[in-house]
């Protein structure tokens, strides 16, 4: 039976994490935290889309594609989680069972990071845990989709 | 005499419609809207021009670009209609005559949908009315025209 | 077979039109409305009763008596728009399709005129496009009935 | 000794009752509810007097002519509730006593319904028991008047 | 020449001055306080009608109908101050010169009675004087008038 | 047949009846409540446990407890009733029937005791009688389980 | 028998009236203005005692010093209206009987012109009549030292 | 080499879990969601100490009493994490790694259950998973003192 | 003649006071600060009572068992400073002079720090200065009760 | 060796204590306050420097001149206290340790009164003692300079 | 031809610059700003008068009087940013084209920061720089009255 | 030597610059405002690279980009200024010292565009000032990186 595939999407500027504010976000690359989630993902038998764009339309757009080839999503919407309702609605639009994720704890970070537009359609959220909420992530994910 | 061009616009997941929570925004396609509002182009002896972008900056561009071609602008900026400051400037610059429409009664919905940041730039807006607002805003942006 | 029976209600204030703030609401009397909308009416092959009152109390107990006789509702609630529960309680009560219409766009005024207690009980809403929200509230009303 | 006379008021729509969203207001007419009213003021030993006003003016007459005639207020604002200073104005100017009933529970709906201008010059408010808010509030007042 | 005519206008409950919380609105009734503006008006040469209501309506369709009668307006709107944007319309749509007077200081009572919708459309504000009030009205509208 | 049972709970501070501030809550102590509370019972047919603690999580588990034994709770939750999300979690989980009463009317006092988490699980309110508010509030629970 | 005295005091910038915003302020300078104000004393048979200080010090000291000598003040507080609570604090320790008075109608100008600290302890407030909101305010302070 | 230890701490009415609003909680009992919880905690080989309270009071002592036992917390601190301040500053004055867990999603629940108390203090934060909140929970926590 | 008696209380988690975050709490222990404020009160010749309880509900009866026993109270309310209205109602009902006293300066902390629920039914406040803030409220105590 | 000295600053108003409002501050003046300074500050063996003024301004000087003068301020900023933003700039540059006082609970007054722009530069804040407030401030200026 | 004239204007506590908080307005004492002011002045051809005050009221007065003298005004109003509106009314009073600095950028400090009255009715506004907040200020005062 | 690289960005809608509402942004074209802007960048002696996009995204990638080629940036982000937090967060990412301007003085314009996500994260501010702002800008970047 072929494996379930499972979309990791990241937003806006973590292209330039490891790089970037490591006291908040870590020292890992996105290209290490990929082949991290890769490997949980070969264990946890499940296949995975791993991307990242800067582009709110872009990000819109493979949530749309998603929905005839990912039986779930998990995403890291950065900075969009707070300021775009159209990426909301395009979750809520294609109806994929979507784990939203973050590297750092946004509840305690500047007040306008506490509310998240992409909770509101998603199973679930892990923030705080930096890469390993990457791993928590995929496993909740791979968790709802095998029930 | 060549016939009045209005461009109509659609935001960010409105080429899901007709799969998408069709509690909400009803049963019809972008493609069926497009052929309906189409028919009634020809009925009110107007030309259309029927598009639909899930980005932004895309959007803001067609608006600057109409400038020069087209007498009027029909819009349902989806998600956008709350979020984009960009999207009113660029209506509010190019100075055509602007409707907002949108399917469902935004007014009625979750509180973040009842402000508009394009309302305090166009002419009116139409709301609720399934496709019908479409064609209402189509009579009402030719009505607009002819004046 | 008899037409079908739309209610067309005019709120505070709205006998006075054409005689107060051209700017805002334009240069033709209530009168003059009511005669475009039945002739409107007409060609939509739907009857018409036409009335405006001052009294929130004489508008809400119009509503009430409306449900037996009337298929539709098309409303210019004026001042009541923003301060009525009571008006909104018995459109909500009676059941019957109600289209809410405006002169004005109410977005782009004063922020009080903003929210509309009664979009939360209407159909859909038609603001902004002067003597042409009664023409387009009459097709959206004559829509409704026909589905 | 001649009975203590109660007036016992209705507001806007009330006159709806039983016809109106059973699933909110119950299933009773307002002459029905007047029926049981009258049936425990006569156990009670009072003369209760029962109107229903769609006017906010009609309502606020009443009260202002109730000064002399009556000896408590149990009334039911519906709509007003939430709106009427004017109502709020009049019952602290005759200064009986009043007791503000509620058929619904108006804390657990729409929070412009949780705020009761008339809570405030009234001794107490019963609200969500459907007709037994009527019976309940009766017995209130009746005790009110024989301290 | 004939007097110039000014319109006193008296809101809900004001029926009641005099038997009311003297402690807020004094101790002279309505009739009185009539009287004393009458004898003002004799020796400031101008015309006064003296009206009172507890009507939304009826006070917007006697401000309506001074358009032609009337130099100008005092109004004691008492409650409908602040939650009557239908009075304002009409005071706005009719365009005569408006006073509008308090007895008591509103801007020291309760918070809801600070804001004043009429404010926003007369031509300035007496508050706190009790009958004085209304004398300080009369000669500042009767000021406006031979302006 | 057994007697229906219908637990009365009292929240923090009730047990100071009768001496505290007596010009807010009268001058019946607590066991004088109870006392006239278990009278009403004997004549309602009903059974009652009455029961106060100062321990916000003695609260909930009596609640807890009470799933399998009461048919009925009326609840003076006191300044728990402001504060409370658990006690308004207890009440939700064990789905059995509520009602919530003040001695005082809540609504006319300090703003911070007009929001009760309690309203929104509870099947009515009944707040500002004194020590009526327990008989009427008893009454309003025995008609609920006669339902 | 001597005259009464009443402290008329002028917060900042009136010294500029006449020369400053003429559309909002008229075009009286603040000389002719205590001109007109004097002759009015003169026919009221009061004394008046006329300043203007930019300081929100100086005037703090003149109301202290009023205490033993003026039986009324009618203060124009200009900017402070809406900053200084020292000003209004000053006014409450004095406890002379004081009349606040604005040029221009600030209930609707800016919303940071609205509230007035100054009217939480003063008997009343004019506002909006230009001059006569000195010719008002006087007559309104030497009416109240004569009751 | 010992196990590390983790404290597992419920908060109020998660007794009641598997009873209690399915729709919300799912249908596990606590005892089964701790039995699935110590499956893992073997798995990862750590020592856990599950236990639940509704006192807040308790649930501080225990935290209080965790600094030398334990070497992380996982706590689902239910109603208390929107109200407890005090849970919060035991967590925080004890400074154990301590990981927030919801089996709901809260941030599409109610307004009131969107800030969370907790979170300012916790690594991170995992909501809206049922039971396997607790198992990515208890993961998050072995990896955090692992590190 | 025997000694007053004054009741020195101590919210939750200030049993761990020297231990937890010193740069806010200081470095004592709460059983130094006893021994410092026993010192005191030998030295202005009163008596104390010195307690801390984790528990909202234990704090209340203590105070409420205070009413018989002590002259005053010096109380330091920690987090329930600022959440618990049961904890206010208590003081408010027995009614004894109430000193509150804060180690830290709460006024310049997290903003939900700054309201203090205590502070509107105790004489005074005492904020910023570690364990002085214990020895000036045993001072300001032991004056209210001399006086 | 030289005392210490430590500057007593008095804002706006407080000239006039002891013949102001003495419900709230009481009946002692400014030189009785004063003088009860000066003794205990003999007492603890430290200078005082005792001043007041109205102007913002020169208490803004004195503020910075105490630079180098003095080791400890103690402050009452009486209405200064809520609006000088000057104020706390020239204490937070000056970086002189600073005690906040108050002779009423400002607590429990006005809710414009709750905030303090000083608290958030000072060392700790002593409200509602009456001339206390001086004392009980004065010794904790002496013990923060002594540490 | 005479040089045109600029007014640099300085609020209260600036005199204590390159004493103060060097890490938020850096280590240049006032004289030295001027200085630096003073040669790019003579660079630019202008003449400049540059003072400072702590009073709110001498710095209105320096603008009023500035009417006549002076072509324009730059100013670094400090804390009377935020708190002034009689600073404010003395601009927009006197007209003169007016540039405000800032050497700390004011929109990343505290929120109460954020606000300027004076931007309101300034030409635009500097923040951040420095002493390069003077220069480029007094740049962009130059260009202005060039124009 | 190199010279020392800036690059100034230009958001949504500024191509349109010089055709779009001259009262508010100038006649100037962005390319005159370019070519303005080179010849002060060979005075100052660095190069710049001068760009515009209305897309968010690109934007974003131009910033990142930046990191390794430019010493400064100056960035007019337009309506983005207001919206977009993933402008915020790419500057705060890439560590390069950002001058903020703006053609308008946005503080004066309407509420929603005086907050600015990006003077979270630049170095300072200038706004009002025209084509002024771009030449004030550069001269601002050119200052900061010679430090």
């Amino acid at each position: 039976m072929a494996k379930k595939k499972i979309l990791v999407l990241n937003g806006p500027n973590l292209n330039l994490l490891g790089k970037r504010q490591p006291e908040i976000y870590g020292t890992l690359t996105l290209a290490q935290i990929e082949e991290r989630t890769r490997e949980l993902a070969k264990e946890l038998k499940v296949e995975i889309d791993f991307r990242q764009s800067n582009s709110e339309g872009e990000l819109i757009t493979w949530i749309q594609e998603a929905a005839t080839k990912f039986a779930a999503i998990v995403i890291n919407p950065a900075a969009y989680t707070h300021t775009s309702l159209a990426l909301r609605d395009a979750i809520s639009a294609v109806g994929i069972a979507t784990v939203e994720i973050h590297i750092s704890n946004i509840h305690k970070r500047e007040p306008f990071r506490h509310h998240s537009f992409i909770a509101e359609v998603a199973v679930g959220q892990i923030a705080g845990f930096g890469v390993d909420s990457y791993l928590l992530g995929l496993r909740a994910a791979a968790d709802l989709i095998q029930e």
